[in-house]
């Protein structure tokens, strides 16, 4: 009988600090782009009855590594009112020789978390101008705070201005990072952040566009992490027609979900206008090239990024 | 935090007999015909370094009960050399409300194997002739033993016939049922089986048909469980042609696997020809109406079976 590991949260979070999160997702993006990966479409279940909740599978794995892994990710905004996380889910690894059950990571949906926020905080770094002395954040929920702090962490940037729809979440968003030696601003509307910022990441469950392109600056980067489904945008698509580069996580994966899709529907893009992550951190002429281009990381997230997280969080494990 | 309980196949074997199998895939089927479920395509990863695999992902749930499921199941065939088993994988349930991880049921494949043979002897128990003197089994492997033992006991029918490639394995098949008290005499060809048998189940993974229409005598129902992929195939196109009727456990499916997605591919076959088996356990007139009738079961395996199964077993677990 096969013997698989539960690992809990806490002996997660007891890790994590070691991993590179920069580094392992620069690596899985470089073997993604590279065609190193297998990563079939994203599976999803959508619940209605009793509550609205949205199911995310998420697999694949590196050809010639040493496990696959199946990433299973919800999210139901009601259980807010039942004092529970929205946000649930786990990563499991199993052996790629035999398909027996490594490492279960019941990780209730924090890896994803903090590997979409090293993902934003990987393509905002790439893709910034060379001078950012200000991150700008739509959104106050989990997301918004873990991208601030890694972006933050990896531009060596302490100042920052936010907005989000519901001023009091605002509010205690600036409270929370005021101990962190980040300061962050409240800007009463988006147009407010996008002026007062060179790199402004986008972290909203949006189903309308918030940001609109005549606010836009030269020489401004965004980073849309939050529609990561057909329906939900964060960005006017003539920003997209607009911008002097447009980046994505994944190909086959943004020309059926998030703010480029949206664009390839409304005909203001070309797929052909579009490049991966991955070959841009390979070559990097493939980027920005000037502080005045207007450019825009939209990002889905793919299953190789579970991949790394749950490996490098396994690996250290294994030494216990 | 929330908690997940982690079930050992030892602890499911345990409350396994308490469970109605037949019972449980026959609510479930027809909860799926009824259009009761949300069940999306099976999601899959192929894998061929340093070994063959094949994994398939089937999740869903009933609207309006208590749990959705993910299932894992694989098959990796060079396991045989390790001394380990070729199957694997894990049932998880989930709260339909919140989305929270409940049961982590690692059956390492067992509960697919069971929940297959069940649905298995359902269909072939439910489109046999009146008289079953003999059934015939096709395949010597962990499921052509699991049909023969559960088909055995609902048909209340204890003379078997078998036919495999490999000879030393029909002889321990044979070996193996003599203490169980259901009597299996080997068959030189499968032709043979086909012949002494008013049932067979074929339970091969054949990449090529293995049953030619014209060995069927009229009266003779088959159960195909073995094809469960765009590739595999145990029956003639011109048996499924010339069939009274067809079912499948899903028609979506079908489309795409199994024998019927042949079938129809090779134009032998209407999909309006093709009926659920839920309908028929709803209305047994949409089945065998006569004696006569050359009856064929193409089953490739639902998430609801899934669901069925992993639920009975949580809720008997959850006593302890």
């Amino acid at each position: 009988m096969s013997t698989a590991r539960l690992v809990t949260l806490g002996e997660m979070k007891a890790v994590l600090p070691e991993v590179d999160l920069l580094e392992e997702m620069k690596r899985g993006f470089i073997a993604y782009s590279n065609g190193q990966c297998v990563i079939p479409p994203v599976g999803e279940l959508i619940l209605d009855d009793p509550a609205p909740g949205e199911v995310h599978i998420k697999y694949g794995f590196i050809r010639g590594g040493d496990r696959y892994v199946i990433k299973i990710a919800s999210g139901f905004p009601m259980n807010r009112e039942l004092g529970i996380h929205t946000s649930n889910g786990m990563m499991i690894l199993f052996n790629q020789r035999t398909g027996e059950v490594e490492t279960l990571l019941h990780d209730e949906g924090y890896l994803t978390d903090v590997r979409t926020a090293a993902a934003g905080a990987l393509a905002t770094c790439t893709m910034a101008p060379s001078s950012v002395t200000r991150i700008g954040i739509i959104g106050t929920g989990v997301q918004a705070r873990m991208q601030l702090q890694q972006t933050a962490g990896a531009l060596d940037c302490t100042q920052a201005s936010v907005w989000g729809r519901d001023t009091d979440h605002a509010s205690n968003f600036i409270t929370d990072f005021a101990e962190s030696g980040i300061e962050v601003s409240p800007e009463p509307d988006v147009r407010g952040v996008l002026e007062s910022c060179e790199v402004v990441i986008t972290c909203t469950s949006s189903l309308e566009p918030l940001v609109r392109s005549e606010w836009v600056r030269p020489g401004t980067h965004i980073t849309a992490v939050g529609s990561d489904t057909p329906d939900k945008q964060e960005l006017d698509v003539a920003l997209l027609g607009r911008a002097d580069r447009v980046i994505v996580d994944s190909l086959d994966q943004g020309r059926l979900r998030g703010e480029v899709a949206h664009a390839l529907k409304a005909g203001v893009l070309e797929e052909t206008e579009v490049t991966e992550l991955g070959l841009v951190l390979r070559d990097s002429s493939m980027g920005r090239v000037s502080d005045d281009q207007v450019t825009i990381a939209d990002l889905t997230g793919v299953a190789v990024q579970d991949l790394m997280i749950a490996e490098s969080v396994a690996r250290l494990l294994e030494r216990t």
